[in-house]
């Protein structure tokens, strides 16, 4: 969502999709420069637990197939990152087989990992193991030059997090001997000038299941979908009783949106009896 | 914890460990009523996430298996509730070989169970296929007197969530043929009078972990009690600063106790470069 | 395999890859019509444990995903057979997040996949629960007129068994309303003329991972051709030794195969130690 | 089963159950020195895809569960040997969230446990990475002196394989310094007399599924004692028939067995149609 002064008469609220945008929102609200009430549809439940998660997962693999052909199975992954993506990525590699390992700078999400059977371990250790690396961060040089001198002849690295900055590409130019040989539209082949030499880049580090694959599976698009028109149509109604700063989904639509999508699945769910809704009360 | 007006005058401050205990907690700050400030270490992530997932979880099944000497691989187990018990008791029943159905009253957490594999169904329809029946959700009254008489022959009744009052063993006694038969320390037969008639109920409807097993793992008892600690030292610190009000475990204590839980498992992780730092707040 | 009296004199034997090429080669050799010795790479284990089950499991959700851009996560997913195939087909689709419906014959097959925690039941059942279906038996007919007549509005049909026979493809034109619509090069809509219309049927029910997807990936090929080339050496040493029948893979070929797949993914492992190999004699 | 020549005019066969059992009766058979047919119970797929794996793999955690109360997710698990029984342990030990290592002889099962994706490695590398190992192999010796030099402080060893003898309990003695202690009735701790030293050894190093628990779940032993059962039946009526030698459970009951099962648990499965009994004639 570009935020110019000079939309600013036209415009009465808006809603952001991606975590990266609200990032960048709340640092605007933040230096008093928001211009509007925003809508933060990444925050909504029923966004980022199947879209960040579901979505995601599966459509890095996807990338990662369609590029590579390679079998899951039986290989090192190692995912950058246990966020949503990350537990998504690591969650749907174990699930095709493969031995999964985690790193992490935060220690509640590294212990949440373990605990959940994964590896844990510091980047630098991950490297000399892995197959197929992930960056699932939105952070900036996660893999980077010490990683890629490590790591053993042949690997894969894909990012899944948001721009591509978390690979970092220049470096892995730096100590490539040449320009890097085209094996694919969407994988790179660098030989490093060490002995094991051949590391493939895929979608030169831009995020592997826009590029190499077809982004999310529409599912998981129209619930995402569901939550930006349902916050639109709530600022159309509401805007001027809206503070101008960074609002999360009103808890009700997120609630709607769910509802909605077990309606389309055919799925029917109890309903609270009218003893538990007072007990709930009285506790 | 007892919260009374006697005790005021010793007492600058208490933290509570249980989800139902917050609960009640935060209803008598909102009737204005509670006396002194109190940090809600259920809240701390590594305490929920640990302790409500992964300790009931495994300890739930303990308890089931030392009672009736189940296997688990093939049965159909209901799950009713997908929150943190929830999701702990239907992963664990899923590695265990399990069918796993689960029962929701939240849309959200029911996609979210859909999402994640299990089937999803009102507790009605789940009655009739389940073989183990396990309540985590908080509530009253979850499995009753409707759903006994859909249930086949021997399903086995156990309540993983807080008191006694998940499963109506009240209607159970009802619609039963004479006094429950005592199987043995933690597991009672109720004839009931219908042709499909022996349901098994563990530990009287109270708790299975605690009553028919041992009750958490010491591991995810040593990440609460540190956070009970670390929250007891904050406040003895910081009492008279402190509003009277259920106050969040500091978010620096919750990353402390996850540090020191790596520590003790011998797991490094990385971290922030000054890069990465800067691009964290520049963005 | 072809396997013509013209042939004969130019050969001293054959290898023979397939499961359903095996079938018909023990065939010939009931009827005394074989021509000289053949070896079925199919039985041996570093084949079958491996192509038959992970090649398939994977590149069949390859297939799928790439002609359909389905979300796995929370479909209902039919694998109709449980033999190696079906096996990795059913795990795989777990493991993507779905909720997997088996179907079978064998009594046997049919235990194991219900203790494996999948659902088992007839195919007519399955009919109405699926949103997608794949066919893993080697058998014809397995999804005909009165299972399209059941099914949901919308579900995809796939094969990854053996020859386009496996979906009964002539009963579901038959019950179509003109000719299926192209959605893509591997995608047909069929509109069933009852309420519940549209069947997507993917690459005209041949096996979906070669038509769809790019058949198994690289390293269990490379297992596959492994015993293949020793094979064929094994038979070019020994031929004027072997009876004209069909042989298993030499045991100690199949050993050396899964030696060489370990040391190229760098794994090592143990040997029996002169005290074991004894016990294990003395027993 | 006893197996003396005295015995010989009164019986007329027998049934084996357990796998060191028909080791040692083809030894029996292969040294002439079989007295009367005997059925292998323990090779119809009934007894071991459903007791050696599934009664074991939960039985045995739960013997360990009961010992030591250890959480298990998280934990680093040694599964010593992949067998049957080494793959339900290593399969319901990920189950629980445990990483799961496995230590294998045989090239080929140790690719299959890659490819299921669990870590392979040597015995002596695994020492220095499990928190609890299992010896699963039927072998002698598995863990000894130099592994339990290698080892953390702490770790729990058991054994889910046949004797006491996997685990070399004679070595451990005698690196230890004075009489292990006991903590329970089915747990000693062995004070190794180097810097790492605390071992804890449960059930003396026999079974830990028979011993610190209460064996396998009756579900399972049904199967195998339904497969004795109809064994004693047929060697009854066709004794006289009969080779002396091991035999395997007839193929029919090995079926009937699944069936009776299937029934049980009240699920229905399919029958071949007759086109479909023709098409797997005539291929």
């Amino acid at each position: 969502m570009a935020h110019q002064q000079t939309a600013k008469k036209e415009i009465v609220g808006g809603t952001e999709e991606t975590t990266s945008g609200v990032q960048r929102l709340v640092a605007l609200e933040r230096a008093r420069r928001l211009l509007y009430p925003v809508v933060a549809v990444n925050n909504a439940r029923t966004k980022y637990l199947f879209d960040n998660r579901h979505g995601t997962g599966q459509s890095t693999l996807d990338g990662i197939i369609r590029s590579t052909g390679i079998l899951l199975a039986g290989k090192n992954i190692v995912a950058c990152g246990y966020g949503w993506v990350g537990k998504g990525v690591a969650t749907r590699a174990k699930g095709m087989g493969a031995r999964v390992i985690v790193t992490e700078v935060d220690p509640i999400k590294a212990i949440e990992a373990k605990m959940d059977g994964f590896e844990v371990m510091p980047m630098l250790d991950a490297a000399a193991l892995g197959d197929i690396f992930i960056t699932c961060t939105g952070q900036t040089c996660i893999i980077r030059k010490e990683h890629f001198l490590k790591m053993k002849d042949g690997v894969i690295l894909a990012n899944a997090g948001h721009f591509d900055v978390e690979i970092d590409t220049k470096s892995l130019y730096s100590i490539s001997q040449g320009k890097p040989a085209r094996i694919n539209a969407n994988t790179e082949r660098f030989d490093v000038v060490n002995g094991k030499k051949k590391k493939k880049l895929l979608s030169k580090g831009r995020v592997v299941n826009l590029v190499a694959a077809e982004g999310h599976p529409p599912e998981v698009m129209a619930l995402s979908f569901a939550n930006q028109l349902l916050s639109i149509l709530y600022i159309a109604r509401n805007y001027d009783r809206m503070d101008v700063k960074v609002h999360s989904v009103p808890e009700q639509i997120d609630q709607d949106v769910g509802s909605y999508a077990l309606d389309s699945m055919g799925i029917k769910i109890d309903q609270m009896t009218v003893e538990q809704e007072r007990y709930q009360h009285s506790s």
